[in-house]
């Protein structure tokens, strides 16, 4: 019903947008997140655009990149410098597009740029004030549940282990456009009851070697990169409560990747094997943002 | 005279452009350099391409990129998350081009990046071959040991505690500019027997200790940030073998942040006090370059 009345039915172009408000621009990574309404619509919208980065497959002598129809024109030069602006015939410059309709808060705060701050989460606070937290505002994984369950993405999947214990679906993520060169795949496990790194234990290591070994196999064997060309980790905190494994080329500097954020399979793995119940004794520094609920309750606990 | 024959007074597409390689592909900030010859031209040219970051001054509801005459191309939808591709009209997606011609090997080294490799470090790998790998190749510490005896860098001195065993000198960074926005400190110990975390073990948590709490007092007296706004790491692989710590503001994506990298101080000393052999028993992921010397001993212990 949602389906059938989404606006994902119908949508050719953006001349139904109404822009309320440019959430963020990230010059850097040339991202753009912003917030609106569709014309005749229930509900607001979130549109994320994000310029491609060059594929190399169209970086070849016969590319259209390479001859009239892709224009040149000179802004200035000095000596042998040359700054040109450079027009690419449009099918060769992309923009990817994510629309998330009807978006609610929580969309538009994980968009908004925040102030962070760092927590040191003992395992006490975790107890009393972060899980709680998170038990109360729980993600919707209706998207998930219909992957593992076959209802969606399907034939965006790239390799499966059926097994109820240790198995999982490994499909792109969903900021990937299929190049190599930007490869992001997310490993999701089919077991329910593992939140995050936190859960952790001993028991878990056939799930997690599983993952680690079969999802080296199938980038391999489908992309052509080494387990030495991947970085493979996991969040803490996690964008969502059900546990998944990031596969990025190491050369490519995936969102998400940073020391505070990522922990590498390889190194949670080893801690579970040096200490069954590491992840239940270790303090785990995590980001949170200054105005999330989260950081207020930590905050009235003196805690950071 | 270089400048009337010069492929830039005539320049207005790239069809006369030979390409010989893609030098550099980043994917993050969506760049990529290509070697290459013009058509009966001497020289070799450097292109330089970038995407550039959306323009606020666009993101109008009168601008074209909210008209028919910007298309969306559905990939796939699943629940309220579509996936598009979109085609802004041509002018609001320039790229820019920096083109030198005729340039140098220096140019083409500059823009040419290197691939590298992940190594899964166990403490056997660690001992037999990364460690005589460094013991033979180990930078020339000079430099740092004038910071330490005060010949060089005084006036840059931010703190110091001058304890032979727990003390440390904290001082900017060189790729520091000086804006809080950019924070970036070093703290370097006094004691010289500690290479890297592979040395730390239970007899440093003073040491490791005392630079995290003095640390931030510093820096929260002299700039005005809260612990809470610090990221505190440590490299592993370090780029020099002589412990120091590393202090970025949260908020700046400084070099080196990358998970696979950098250690958080908080982290190393909650894992030393929950295992005082941590360090000598963990294995430890670190990235390599694939024309580093040590990548090639590594591959020739078949490790990777």
């Amino acid at each position: 019903e949602t389906c059938k009345n989404g606006i994902h039915e119908s949508l050719v172009d953006l001349s139904s947008f109404q822009l309320e408000k440019v959430l963020h621009n990230n010059t850097n990574r040339k991202t753009v997140c912003l917030k609106g309404k569709f014309a005749s619509k229930h509900g607001e919208a979130l549109v994320l655009l994000e310029k491609t980065a060059f594929a190399e497959e169209n970086l070849k002598q016969d590319s259209d990149y390479f001859t009239k129809s892709s224009a040149l024109e000179k802004v200035f030069h000095n000596d042998i410098y040359g700054n040109y602006n450079y027009f690419p015939k449009v099918n060769l410059n992309t923009i990817k597009a994510t629309i998330i309709h009807p978006a609610t808060e929580q969309h538009f705060l994980k968009y908004s740029p925040q102030k962070c701050r760092v927590v040191d989460e003992t395992p006490e606070v975790y107890e009393k004030i972060v899980l709680p937290h998170l038990s109360s505002e729980q993600f919707n994984l209706k998207w998930l549940y219909n992957i593992l369950e076959h209802k969606s993405e399907v034939e965006r999947i790239i390799f499966e282990d059926p097994d109820v214990e240790n198995g999982f679906i490994l499909l792109p993520d969903l900021k990937w456009n299929g190049e190599v060169d930007t490869l992001y795949l997310l490993g999701i496990v089919h077991k329910r009851d593992i939140k995050s790194l936190r859960d952790l234990t001993e028991k878990h290591l056939p799930l997690l070697k599983n993952i680690q070994k079969k999802g080296i196999e199938s980038i391999k064997s489908k992309y052509g990169l080494d387990g030495s060309q991947l970085r493979i980790y996991l969040h803490y905190q996690p964008s969502f409560y059900h546990l998944h494994v990031h596969f990025t080329y190491i050369q490519h500097e995936a969102p998400g990747i940073l020391a505070e954020r990522a922990h590498l399979l390889s190194n949670v793995i080893s801690n579970i094997e040096l200490l069954p119940n590491y992840y239940q004794k270790i303090t785990l520094p995590f980001v949170v943002r200054e105005n999330d609920g989260l950081f207020k309750k930590l905050q009235e606990n003196s805690v950071n």
